[in-house]
């Protein structure tokens, strides 16, 4: 049976990067005969451009038909100044909850050759590998009322609505703890449970989801001490759990303590495990255009997008270890340069990994 | 003219890190006849345990009365199954609310001397120096509507409200602004002004209280990517100004960065500078007891009492002199101890400042 990804460059780096993972994801099809096609389609600020919409009707139905998605980034300054409504990350906003993708998987994984580039000392982060579950259609990002009113003195007024309800915890709760079966047998869940009211009812559902999985531990943290204890000793963690709020800053962190977020690629799941594969780092205007970027993490993207929802395991394996045999001839991107390694283009990457293939 | 100074010892190991801050206090009140007198009073869990209220009437109006307030920290596990109403983190807000404390100063600073305690390498954190200026009244935090309610389907649903108006963005701007002036000269406001209306306000009035600090140079960062650059070169900051939860968040990572969270003090201060002065660490019950916490963040708030708040500018240098001194000595509690330190307990560490003194 044919299987359709739908292809979604978006702004800045992002057409370069996709670009090369296509180029990877071709090439495993034919290796691996996996019968994919695939289209690509707008989204964010390229799309705004040519159509007004971050997100044209047509590229949501096309991904509403897909039996997966592949993004690159969306946004830049170009942008900032449009009215919040048709900005780029509304394209990628849009995209999460039409689809309901509810669950955002970010592992935040630490390369052995990539050592170095982390800025925590190598004892502290050797060998790191969490998992950060992100709720990622609900919370404060899409709570209602939300807006900027004026007030009867003549004030204005932002304000935004952090909600959650038993099910969407409980799904979100559920998905970490499958994925913990999978690895360490242990959930963090994080809340500011308190000072804040939404948090107290997400600690509780975690408890009750942590009934069924007799197998797997469960501990509790405070957000802001979370926050503390990745950068003391991020190596405690397992799988953390959070809101899309907290997930959104905690993801960044535990990220950036690799030292090479362009190596990290997310998975966004609905409840069948159809999803949308992004790396997690942003769409850098700054070097757009310039071949310069790691198409690494959207490499790796393609790799869990063929585990998680392709069922294609063998393929996912086979890139992931091109990757880590380009590593260990010492090519690197210039965002992970260091001494004694080969800097190399976006495109030179993408070669060295369909030749290690 | 006396002055008066409210002590609020709290929970945990409150009670011994504020005895040795007040020891401290004495010997500097009458060392530079500064004329001080202080009394003490019940606040968070030991307030809930003798009155049933987190924040007596009592504590309350001596705090109002008070021209600067030390407090040593509230809350534990023993109160964490108390209805959110009367948790001792109650007392504590409730005293930032009902004094209008609406400004949080938090330094993150790291003393050469203890250069080695930070998880992350030495040539990124050599001479960190940021100041974090945290919104401390508004916010989610104090936010109405809140709470949990059932839903028509049956099921419960947790809310809260975050939202802030324009003068109180604009106050806690304006504090910013001030303290840069007498800094770096750059403030960077976080927000999450491409999802959150509520920080698209707080941005746009960051950029009209920048027009009156002409000097003060003003840059924005989202509040994600400002936690990934506190971990990848946290010395780009110099102010950092943003939200309550934001806040929250961020300063505790960025004063886990020192690695030596128990060295750093803060300020909560109102429009007229009268202020609470507390340490940047919690109550710590794990250790509480034990004779062995370490006394010199609560040492170092005296400190930025008696500068901010009691015109004691002589006082507060020599109390941070001593600090200074007593580490130059080699002298560690445990959770600062390194290979060829000594360690000593609570109040060997406040006999020592003493001594220096
Ligand atoms: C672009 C932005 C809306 C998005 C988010 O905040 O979710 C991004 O930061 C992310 O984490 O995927
Ligand atoms: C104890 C708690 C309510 C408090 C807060 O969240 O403000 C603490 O974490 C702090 O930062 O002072």
């Amino acid at each position: 049976m044919t299987k359709n990804v739908l292809v979604l460059p978006g702004d800045g780096i992002g057409p370069e990067i996709v670009a090369q993972a296509v180029r990877v994801l071709d090439a495993v099809n034919e290796q691996f005969s996996l019968n994919i096609v695939h289209e690509s389609a707008l989204v964010g600020g390229s799309a705004y451009d040519e159509t007004g919409s971050p997100l044209p009707e047509a590229t949501l139905s096309k991904a509403k038909a897909a039996d997966a998605i592949l993004l690159g980034a969306v946004g830049g300054p170009k942008w900032d100044k449009l009215d919040m409504s048709v900005r780029p990350e509304k394209g990628l906003l849009g995209l999460r909850s039409n689809l309901e993708l509810f669950s955002n998987l970010r592992p935040a994984i630490l390369y052995p050759q990539l050592a170095d580039a982390s800025s925590l000392k190598p004892e502290i982060v050797a060998g790191l590998d969490i998992l950060i579950v992100r709720e990622l259609t609900g919370g404060i990002y899409f709570g209602q009322p939300r807006g900027i009113r004026t007030l009867e003195n003549g004030e204005r007024e932002g304000y935004n609505t952090y909600v959650y309800n038993e099910s969407e915890i409980r799904r979100i709760g559920r998905s970490a703890f499958e994925a913990a079966r999978q690895r360490g047998k242990r959930v963090c869940s994080i809340d500011k449970s308190n000072v804040l009211e939404v948090t107290v009812l997400w600690k509780e559902v975690m408890e009750e989801v942590a009934k069924e999985y007799p197998d797997v531990e469960l501990t509790h943290m405070l957000v802001d001490n979370a926050a503390m204890q990745l950068v003391r000793a991020p190596k405690q963690f397992d799988v953390m759990v959070t809101g899309n709020m907290f997930g959104d800053i905690l993801s960044d962190a535990a990220a950036m303590l690799t030292g090479s977020i362009g190596m990290l690629p997310s998975a966004s799941l609905n409840a069948e495990g159809r999803g949308m594969y992004e790396p997690c780092h942003g769409s850098a205007p700054d070097i757009a255009g310039k071949g310069i970027a790691n198409p690494l993490a959207t490499i790796l993207s393609v790799a869990m997008m063929l585990r998680y929802s392709l069922d294609a395991k063998d393929a996912a394996d086979a890139i992931e270890a091109a990757v880590s045999h380009v590593l260990d001839l010492g090519l690197r991107t210039a965002d992970i340069a260091s001494k004694g390694s080969e800097t190399v283009s976006t495109q030179a990457m993408g070669d060295a990994v369909l030749n290690a293939l």
